[in-house]
Formats: C-alpha cells, sequence, structure tokens
C-alpha cells in the first residue's frame, strides 16, 4: 500500500467512528431512556477520547508527508485531513479536557440561570469558558486572529473581516426593511388545533416531496429538531405542537435540507473527510435554501395550503394569497429561533460582534447583558423585557461555541446567492412547486452543490454553483421583493 | 495512581466502548434505515478494531503484572481482565480476520439455504467456518481440549465433559417424560386473532410486573426478540403475530429476565468486567426462570387468564386450569425455538453432541445431515421432513458459534437449582404470583443472584444462591411434577 492509501484507510475508519459518535447523539436526544444519561456521559468520553487520539496521530503527519495523491479529490482529502490533523496536536490535552469538563458544566449552570432569569449566576462559569475558548483559540491562531481561527472550526477558509464585511452590507437595509413592514398591517396569525399525528404524517410528506430518502433515513420526534449523521444513514428529527402545525412543518423542510445535502454528496466519498457537508455555512444554505426560499414561496404554500385542508379539514385560513401571507407574517419578537426571514439575521448580527469582542477582549463578560440590550434596543426599537428573551436564550455560548453563530446568516447569504441562479437555470420552478414538486429544484441543487461534499472550500462551492461572487446583494434583493410585495410596500 | 487504578481506568473506557458496539446492534435490529446497511458494517468493524487492539493492549498485561488488588471484588475483576487479554493475544490477527469474513458471508448463504431447503449449498461455506473456528480453538486450547476453549466464551470455567455428564442424565428421563405426555390427550391450543397494539401494551405491563425498569430501558418490536446492554441502559425487544400473543408475552418475559440481570447488578461494577452477567448459562438462568418456573406457573396464569379476558375480551378459553393447561401445551415440533419446557433440552442435547463432534474430528461436515436426521428419529420419534426443520434452522453455526447452544440448557439446569431454593425460600410464592406480584421472585434473584454480576464464577453463583452443587435433580423433578399434573400420569 502506499502512503495515501494507508492515509485513506485509516482515516475511513476514523470517519466511520465518527459516524457512531454522531449516532450516540441521535439515540440521546431520541430513544435513550432518561435513567442512561450518566453512562452516556462516559461512554460519549470514550469515544470521543478515540477519535482524538486518532486525529492526532503521528502516523497520519508521516502519511501526509510522504502521500502523494492522484487526482483532485485526493489532494482536497489530504487538505482536509491536514487541517484536522494540524488542528488536533494545537491544542494542548490538559487544555481540551479542561474545555469539555466546564463547558459540560456551565450548560447545566446556562439552563438553570435562564429559567431563574438569573444572569448574575451564569456570569462566573461563562468567564472560565471565555478565558479557556480564549486560550484555545490563541493555541489555534499562533499569532494569528484568535476569532478567525475560532470561525474556521465552523467555516473554514472564511475570516471574521470577511464576514464582517458582508455584514455590515446587510444591517442597513434590513433595519430599514424590517422598519417598514413592521409599519404595515399585520397578517393574521394562524389559529386552531392542529391533530399531531396529522402533522407528522404530513411532515414526513413534505420530507419524501423535497427528496428526502427514507431508505437511508427516518423522522423522529424530539425536543430540538436535527439532522444527524453522513453518507447513507441520515436521520432528522422534528417537533410538533397542537397550535403551531407551521413549526413541525418548516423544522422538518429546514431538517431534510440539511440531510439531503449529506446524502446527496458522491458516494466515492463515502466515510472519507470529503463525504461530508464543507461547512456550517454551505450546509445552512442548504437548509434555508429548503425551508424558505422554496418551502415560503408563494408557489408552493399554495400547494401546502390544499393539503392542510384535505389533512385538517377547515382551519379559517380561505384564500392561498393569505395562508401565504400568514406563513411569513412578520412579527416582533425576542427569541433567534422563532425570526422570520425579515429579522432572523439581524439577531445574528449582534451575537457576531458581541463575541468577536468577547474574544478580542474589547467586551468583558461583566458587560455582556449591557451591550447585549443596548444592541437589541438599537436594532429592534424595544427593550429586552428579561434575561431568558436576551443574552441567555441560547444555548451556544456556554458550551464553548464561539464562531458558530455568523454560520447560520452566511447561510441565509449562500442560500441567497443559489436562489437567483436557480431561478436563472429553471424558469418555470415555480410551476413545478405549485404542483409541490420540488424535483427540479433539489436536482439542482445536488447537481451543483451537495454531491461535491467537501471537495471545494465553501465560499468555491458556492461561487461555481451560483456564478458570482458569494455576497449578500441576491439575499437582499429577494426579501425586498418578496416583502415588499407581501407588505404593499 | 497505581498499576491497578490505571488498569482498571483502562478497562472502565473499554466496557464503554464495548456498550457503545452493543447498542450500534440493538440501533440495526430496530430503528437502523435498511440502506445504512453497508455502512454500518464498516462501522462495527471500525469499532470492533478499536476494542479488540484495546484487549490486546501490552500495557494491560504489564499492568496485570503490577496490580495489586485490595479486596476480593479487585482480584475478581483482575480474573476476568486477565482472561480477555489472554483470549485476545491467542488468536492470529489474520485467523480473527478470515472468521470475521467467512462467517459474515456464511450467514447470508445459510438464509438461502435454508430458504432454497438446499443443504449442498450451505455445506462448503460451514466446512471453512468449521474448519477455521477449529483453527481458532487450537490456539485457544493450546494443547488442551478445542471444544472446551470455545465453551469458556461463553460458558467460562465449564468444561464439555462436565455439560455432558449433566445432558447424559437428563435425556433419558426427558424422553421417557416427552413419551409419556405425547401419550395423552393433547390440551386445546389457543385460537382467534389478538390486537398487537393491545399486545404490546400487555407486554409492557408484564415488563413492569417482573421488575424491569423503564428508566434505563425500553421495549420495541423486532424480528428476534433479544436483550441488549448492561448497567443503566438495557433495551429489550419483542415480537407480535395477531394469532400467538403467548410468543409475545413469553418472549417479552424472557428478555427482561436478562435484562434484569443486568439492571440488577451491583452499581459499583457499572462499565467494568464485573458488571455483566458472568456467562450465557446463569444469563439464560434468570430469562427461564422468569418465562418458565414463575411466568408458566399454575399462579401466574390465573392471573395472565385475567389480564388476557380484560384486555380482549372472550377467546374461546373459559377457565383457568384450562388455560395454564393451553400455555404449557405439549407438542410435536422440529423447531428448536419453538419447543415447551418438556422439548427443549432434547433440541439441545442433539445440537451440544453434533457440534461436539464436528469439532473434534469426529464428525464431518459432509455426515452432518445424516447424523442431525438419525439422532432425530431415535430422540423424537419421527423423521425431519426438510432441512429448514433440520440442520438448516438455526443461524448459529454459520456465525461462527460453537460451544454457544449447551448454554441454554445450563440455563434451564440453573434455572431449577435455583427455582427450588427460592421455593423453600418463599412458601407463599404462589400467593404473590396468583397477584401478579413478582416481587418476591424477583427480589430474591437479585438479592441471591444478580447483584454479583461477574463476582463469582458461573456455577459458584448458582452454587451460592441454591445452596447445593448444581445439576439436573431440581430440573428434572419439576418437570415431572409439573408436567405429571397437567396430563394426569
Amino acid at each position: 500500500m502506499t502512503a495515501f492509501d494507508k492515509l485513506m484507510t485509516f482515516q475511513r475508519e476514523t470517519s466511520a467512528l465518527g459516524q457512531i459518535a454522531g449516532r450516540l447523539g441521535w439515540d440521546q436526544e431520541t430513544v435513550m431512556p432518561r435513567g442512561a444519561a450518566p453512562q452516556r456521559a462516559e461512554e460519549m468520553a470514550a469515544i470521543e477520547a478515540v477519535l482524538h487520539a486518532r486525529r492526532s496521530d503521528p502516523r497520519v503527519a508521516e502519511w501526509l508527508e510522504q502521500a502523494a495523491p492522484q487526482d483532485m479529490a485526493g489532494k482536497a482529502q489530504l487538505r482536509e485531513i491536514r487541517r484536522s490533523y494540524e488542528r488536533a496536536v494545537k491544542v494542548p490535552a490538559d487544555l481540551a479536557t479542561a474545555i469539555a469538563r466546564v463547558t459540560s458544566a456551565a450548560q447545566g449552570k446556562w439552563a438553570q440561570a435562564r429559567a431563574d432569569e438569573d444572569v448574575a449566576a451564569f456570569l462566573p462559569v461563562l468567564e472560565e469558558v471565555v478565558s479557556l475558548k480564549r486560550q484555545e483559540g490563541a493555541a489555534l491562531a499562533q499569532g494569528g486572529d484568535v476569532y478567525d481561527a475560532m470561525v474556521e472550526d465552523y467555516e473554514p477558509y472564511t475570516t471574521g473581516s470577511q464576514i464582517a464585511a458582508i455584514f455590515d452590507a446587510m444591517r442597513p437595509r434590513l433595519v430599514a426593511l424590517r422598519a417598514a413592514v413592521l409599519d404595515r398591517p399585520e397578517p393574521a396569525a394562524l389559529t386552531g388545533r392542529f391533530d399531531e399525528l396529522t402533522q407528522m404524517r404530513l411532515s414526513q410528506k413534505l420530507a419524501v416531496a423535497f427528496g428526502y430518502d427514507l431508505n437511508n433515513g427516518r423522522v423522529d420526534k424530539a425536543v430540538h429538531p436535527f439532522s444527524s449523521g453522513s453518507g447513507l444513514d441520515v436521520r432528522i428529527t422534528t417537533r410538533t405542537s397542537e397550535t403551531d402545525p407551521f413549526n413541525c412543518f418548516y423544522s422538518t423542510i429546514h431538517e431534510v435540507g440539511h440531510a439531503a445535502y449529506e446524502q446527496g454528496i458522491d458516494r466515492d466519498y463515502l466515510l472519507t473527510p470529503l463525504g461530508r457537508g464543507v461547512s456550517m455555512g454551505v450546509h445552512e444554505s442548504q437548509s434555508r435554501i429548503y425551508e424558505n426560499q422554496l418551502g415560503r414561496s408563494r408557489a408552493f404554500t399554495g400547494w401546502l395550503f390544499e393539503q392542510m385542508k384535505t389533512a385538517f379539514g377547515d382551519f379559517g385560513i380561505n384564500e392561498a394569497d393569505a395562508f401565504y401571507a400568514t406563513v411569513n407574517r412578520v412579527h416582533n419578537g425576542y427569541i433567534r429561533t422563532e425570526a422570520d426571514e425579515v429579522q432572523y439575521n439581524l439577531h445574528i448580527m449582534l451575537r457576531f460582534d458581541l463575541e468577536r469582542a468577547l474574544m478580542a477582549g474589547d467586551l468583558q463578560v461583566a458587560d455582556l447583558e449591557g451591550a447585549w440590550n443596548d444592541r437589541f434596543k438599537a436594532d429592534f426599537g424595544y427593550a429586552v423585557d428579561k434575561p431568558s428573551n436576551g443574552c441567555l436564550q441560547d444555548v451556544h455560548w456556554s458550551v464553548g461555541l464561539f464562531g458558530y453563530f455568523p454560520t447560520y446568516s452566511l447561510g441565509n447569504v449562500y442560500a441567497g446567492c443559489l436562489n437567483q441562479a436557480l431561478r436563472a437555470a429553471i424558469p418555470d420552478l415555480d410551476a413545478q412547486l405549485a404542483c409541490g414538486d420540488t424535483s427540479g429544484a433539489t436536482g439542482w441543487l445536488r447537481e451543483n452543490v451537495q454531491q461535491y461534499g467537501g471537495l471545494y472550500a465553501p465560499r468555491e462551492v458556492i461561487q461555481r454553483a451560483s456564478g458570482i461572487e458569494p455576497g449578500p446583494e441576491p439575499l437582499l434583493t429577494y426579501l425586498e421583493q418578496k416583502f415588499g410585495g407581501l407588505y404593499g410596500l
């Protein structure tokens, strides 16, 4: 065997073990008996230790030195293996252990503090998390920008400054669009009760309609919707609420976007570093375009309206245009995960600026709540009423996820670019969506984005698919046109 | 840290990884998407490779050398770790790989041959399996008895000769009992149709009644009932057939016996070599005593009769004694897994003698079918009609399980010993069972057997609990009394 073959054989086993660790996470959120939690923590720690040892195995460095890949895919494999290896050996083991221990405790303290509306109770442990993550960032950056090094974990080959430039261009137009929309009369909200079993059935139908392959996946219920796994075993979860079927349906479509990406990757890359979505931002571009540009389009909601009438009978909305307006209703709110397309990115930009300042040392943990509340007031026009609606609403920072938030909005930006190219490539797309046929759209996405997995860098795959340098203009134009039309601006 | 502590820390991680591998098996049989199978095979191979490397890690030998345990449990831990280590290093890696590869293919060929009733199509691959397993047995035995070395994998500290002595004492009395019973009129079989959802509900109730803790477990459906996992996460499966609710109920009770054993082990042994059932035979003693001596007793079936009437309404049996006779109906049949208490062990003895002869080289694979059919005729009095009812009925040999079959009957023998002691310890046991209260029985079993996990050797734990040298006499007496009464012998 050549060094390259040895490396890939080793890597294939590592990927297989990584899939196992991921499936343990799925199990924990869906079927695990409650009382198993302490044992599961030891199981997770054991497999993570195995994975860490393999990622930093000295033989990997030797093989990397000697490997001579034959083709472009081989070179891309080496690029990703090298990136993973270098990351693994840069962080001292005791620091990694300390981060794992502290974030595990911090998550519980965050949940308690949020329930108690007690920011002060959370700050000491957040202080520890921030301090350890800054040390980790410094170890990774090796003299470079700490926050950039963190972004690299979720959105490789992308810097904080690049993201800031995109966000800075978006913010004024989003603030203006939001103000104009909220100045107009609000469409009706959905009312009534919707049988949860029927929601799950329609949900499954939506998943299949969007090209999710149930032969290599399954749909379950969980507290938080998620997609899990790569290759031949990609599972999604959704949730139901008797009063809010849209939550179920659009969570499902969103997760199907993630899952279809994983299912759609070239099978030649199965269980290799290229055999999974290339970044969180590109992943989110798939979930967002499925959920929003396709799933919340006038054309598709017309079909969904008929499906819901068949499934639930009369539910108080009598007309497809009114249904479309209800689905896309813009409404004041504090919570990121409940935000509409117009306001969502403003929530992200707030977090991006604050976490970047925290990592740079320009913002102290003690000042976080004040900074959050000031910024929220500035962008949304009203004050945060309680911490659970403010800086305690998200789990991310408690578990050490710094550099992750911006990938949600990058996903929206990329979805905007892809949507523009998709519409140009399939002129009668709306006619297809109006029949509930997404195969033209999902086929284009598979062909132009999903199949490549990790072959191209994130911005490159979007650039190749959309034919333009990725930027916010298509998204902003899409939002202004869509909501301009909906609200008669 | 002392050498003992280092060893135990290492071992704890190995046990955690072993639990993960086991849960992958559960996942595969219950929830895995069908199309995931090829990827799952790689995942299983990857974690098995990790486990093998840890079991044969040279540091284990060093730590074993230096470790100085402080107490009896520590000494027992070392005994089990040493046994596992010595087994792992005795078998050459290429032989282990060859066995894994051939048995994986053989299982598919066996299933096809069984479907086609074509013994000849299975024999070549069985020949390979037998040859490889004999090599493995020779490597393990190092000059000793090959079959004994194989039994050691499933029933440590027990030899083929010991088992043969027990079986030889049982066979004539079982053949005689069987003949006498079948000479009498046969009780009515169950007829009618039984809603499968209601079966699952009653099944869950039975599981809880027998002390299964759903906080650390769950009940799912699978093609073959099984119990999976140790410690805080022990899951069982059962199955339903519209016409055969007893299959569902007694499969459930049987698996609850296995699961209660794992759940009942002293929590101090969690994720250590002592933290799981000590042998297949002792495991089976728990599943069998739950299923048969308790679950099929006159007292408990009286309670079950009422439960079934409540759940299903009138189902054609009007009287508790008749219900008891139907539950315990002895009926001619070819299939081991469908056999009643009287005939079951005859099926096992047949397999035990044949596989022992195969391993000794006294029986050739080419002569297996003839030997099977001759022996079946001798013990059961009629001829095998087709291979799927004969030597192709069980999966075990195709996957290399030699030395496993006798543990089923050892379990019955041990259950007989335990039942005798249990009845002596709880004189009013039948009054409890008649109310569906198994807590006296299951509490006694937890106290006297289950809590010890791997602390004592298999025969020792049975001897300590039952107060006698384990042997077949109590089982035979129990069977002769029970079926003598039922059939008026």
